[in-house]
C-alpha cells in the first residue's frame, strides 16, 4: 500500500492488535503522543499539543484482523535527518508488543533530504555493460575459513563467466583465514583480471561491515583496489553509516545485506520487510537490496517478495529505483522462472547452491544465459 | 539464566517455537549452519565443517513451551568484533520466525576486546559526588518544540534540587526550536551554574544521536562545554557507535537509551531484553542502560526488568556494572517503592510525571530525599 504524501507530514500506519475499535482508537492515541511530545496532557500548552503532537488520522479494521492506524507527524518533529525519521516512525513504539509499522509515506522535504541509490537499477547496468533492461545476476564467495586466494580464485571463475556482481558473503569480515585488507586486494585483483581478459566489467561488492572507526580506512583501500562497489549491513552497522556512504565523495554502488533486520512476514511487531527494504534502505542509498527470497531456507510467501520489488521500484521522490536482489536458498536452476515471475528489473543473488556446481564455470554461464533470455524483447532490439 | 563461559566459543541459546523435539532439533541444526558456512553439506571438506560449522551442544524443552537450543560457534566465525559476535548470534537468523535468541555467553577473547562501561556505576556516584551505595536519580527535559532557554531553565531546577544526571528526551536531536549545538551550550551553563551555586555535581546527557558523521563534531562540543556524559540511541545509531564513544579519547559517561531497539518481553523472535541491554549495551560501553520499567506505559512484566538488572549488575570478565535505569511512565511519588523493589544499585530515571508536579524543585528534592533513604545503612556509615 503507497499512498499519496501529506505536504510537510510524515504518515505512519501501524498494524495493532487489539479486539476492538475503541481499543486501537486509544493505542493509537497513545502511539501519537509517545512518539512525540511523551509528556501527559497538561505539561505543555494547547498550542505546542496542537502543533506536534501526532495526529490519528485514521483507524480501520484490518481483513486478516486488528487495525491498521495512520498516524502524521509534524516536520517540526521528524525533521529531515534519517535516524530522526526512524526514531519518530518506530521508537519507543518498537517496545510495545502488538503494534508493527506497515506503511511509511516520507513529506518532500524527507524524501529530498536523503541520498536514496546512487547509481540505481540502470546506473548498475550501465557499469556492468548489461544491455537495457536485463535482469543482473550477482554470486557469493563464501564461506569462512576459506583463504583470501580460495577466494579470489572462486570469483575469478565467476568473473570469467560473465557475472554481473559477485558479493562477499556477509559473514566474511576481517577474520584471520582472509582478513579484509587482503582479501579485498587479493580478490579484487582476481576480478580485475578476468574482466581484462574478457572485456567484461563484473563489480566486487567486498563487505565493509565492521567497526565503525575503521569504515574510511576500508572504503579508501576498497576505492584503491578498483572495486564499483561495497557491501554493507545497514541493519547491523547502522541504517546511516550507509546513507554516510551514499553521501560521500566516493562513487561506489551500494549493496545491502538484511543480516540482523529482525523482520519477517506476518509478525505481530516490528517493521514490515517491504517498509524497510523498500523505502528506508533505497532511502539511505542501497543501489542493491537483498533479501530472503521465497522457496528458499527462511520460507518467505513470494506476494512478501513481491510487495518488497514493488517499492524498491515504485516512484518515490527524485530517487532511482533499486535492485531487488532476491536469496537466500535460491537454487541456480530456478533461476529463470523467478526471472519470469519478478521480471527483469531485478538482480538475482545465488549463493550456496552454484558453490554446490562441480562445473561452477559451466552453471554460472547457464545462469546468464537465463538473464538474457529473460530480457524484454522491446528493451533488447 | 547466566552460564558458564565455554573456552573460546560464543554460546547462544534460541527459544524456537517447534512442536516436537525432533523438529527443533533440525531447526537448530539449520541455524548452526545457517550462521556460519551458510552452504549446503558437501561444500567445503570435512575438516572445514568440523572446525566452523555451528555447534548444538544441547536441545531441551521449555517450561513455557517450545525448545531451548544451546548452540556455539568458534572463535575463528566469531571474531572478537562486536558487530560480527552479533551478526554469528543473531543475524540471519533474525528473519526466521519462531526463533528468539534468549541468552548469550561470550568467550573472554571477545570479554577482553570490547570496552564495557568506562565508569560504570560506582564512576558515576564518584562523579556526581553520591555517598557510597546510594541509588541514583535522573530526570529528562522535555518535550521538543521548547526553545534551548526554556529547557536550560527545567535543567537548571532539577540541577539545583541536586538530582545527579539529566537528559535530553530522545526526540530532542537538531529540530529548530531547540538545535543541538545551541542547546547543549545553553543546558551546559545552565548546569554548570546550578553546580556552582550549590556545589553540586550533577551531570548533563545531551543526546548525540544524529547523522554519524556529525558526532566527532558533537562530542567534541559536548566536551567544550564541559558535560560529563552524552546520551546515544545504540538500536538507532548503531552498537559499534556506542563501542566507539566508549573507547575513545574523551571521558564522557555514557547513557544508552532504548528507542528501536525493538524487544519486548513475551515475542516469538527478537533478542531478550536481559540480553539486549544487559550484555549487549553493557559490553559495548553503556555507564547507563535506560529500559521501560514496569507499571509505566508499555505493560512490561518486573520480572523482566529484574532480569535486565541482573545482567546489568553480574560479573562479566571484567567489566564494571551498569547502572539500570528503569523508565518510561514511572510516577515520581512511588520512586521509593521502586528503589525498595530493585535496590540501591539503580539509577530511577523519572520523565514526564515529574515535569507535570507545579513545583518542580520540591518533587525533584523529594525524589533526592527517596533515594537518600534507600542508601543501604551499611554503605552511609
Amino acid at each position: 500500500m503507497i499512498e499519496p504524501q501529506q505536504p510537510g507530514r510524515l504518515a505512519a500506519t501501524y498494524r495493532l492488535r487489539c479486539p476492538t475499535y475503541e481499543e486501537a482508537t486509544e493505542v493509537a492515541r497513545d502511539i501519537a503522543r509517545e512518539q512525540t511530545l511523551e509528556v501527559p496532557p497538561g505539561v505543555v500548552d494547547g498550542q505546542l499539543e496542537e502543533r506536534l503532537l501526532g495526529q490519528v488520522d485514521h483507524v480501520g479494521d484490518h481483513p486478516e484482523g486488528g487495525f491498521d492506524a495512520r498516524i502524521s507527524y509534524a516536520l517540526e518533529v521528524t525533521g529531515t535527518e534519517l535516524l530522526q525519521v526512524v526514531n519518530v516512525a518506530y521508537g519507543n513504539v518498537s517496545l510495545m508488543n502488538g503494534v508493527r509499522l506497515v506503511d511509511l509515506v516520507l513529506p518532500a522535504e524527507v524524501l529530498d533530504a536523503l541520498p536514496g541509490p546512487r547509481h540505481g537499477l540502470d546506473g548498475l547496468r550501465q557499469m556492468v555493460g548489461a544491455e537495457a533492461g536485463r535482469p543482473l545476476v550477482s554470486v557469493a564467495i563464501k564461506p569462512v575459513g576459506r583463504s583470501s586466494r580460495e577466494l579470489a580464485e572462486l570469483a575469478s571463475t565467476f568473473a570469467r563467466a560473465g557475472v554481473d556482481a559477485i558479493k562477499d558473503d556477509h559473514g566474511l569480515v576481517d577474520q584471520g583465514a582472509a582478513p579484509f585488507l587482503e582479501r579485498v586486494t587479493t580478490v579484487g585483483a582476481a576480478v580485475a583480471a578476468a574482466n581484462s581478459e574478457t572485456g567484461g566489467h563484473t563489480i566486487y561488492f567486498p563487505n565493509v561491515t565492521g567497526p565503525v572507526d575503521r569504515l574510511e580506512e576500508r572504503l579508501d583501500h576498497v576505492v584503491a583496489v578498483g572495486c564499483g562497489g561495497v557491501m554493507v549491513c545497514p541493519s547491523l552497522m547502522g541504517l546511516d553509516v550507509m546513507r554516510v556512504i551514499a553521501s560521500g565523495p566516493r562513487p561506489l554502488a551500494i549493496m545491502a545485506h538484511p543480516t540482523h533486520s529482525q523482520v519477517a512476514p506476518g509478525r505481530r511487531e516490528g517493521i514490515a520487510p517491504d517498509v524497510l527494504y523498500g523505502t528506508l534502505y533505497r532511502l539511505a542509498g542501497a543501489d542493491v537490496v537483498v533479501y530472503v527470497n521465497a522457496g528458499g531456507r527462511f520460507a518467505w510467501p513470494v506476494e512478501q517478495c513481491e510487495a518488497i520489488n514493488t517499492r524498491l521500484r515504485a516512484p518515490l521522490g527524485g530517487h532511482r529505483t533499486s535492485a531487488p536482489a532476491p536469496a537466500g536458498g535460491v537454487n541456480d536452476a530456478d533461476a529463470g522462472s523467478w526471472l519470469e515471475r519478478y521480471g527483469p528489473d531485478t538482480m538475482l543473488l545465488i549463493g550456496g547452491s552454484l558453490l554446490a556446481q562441480t562445473d561452477l564455470f559451466g552453471a554460472t554461464s547457464r545462469l546468464m544465459e537465463a538473464a538474457r533470455a529473460a530480457t524484454p524483447c522491446g528493451a533488447r532490439s
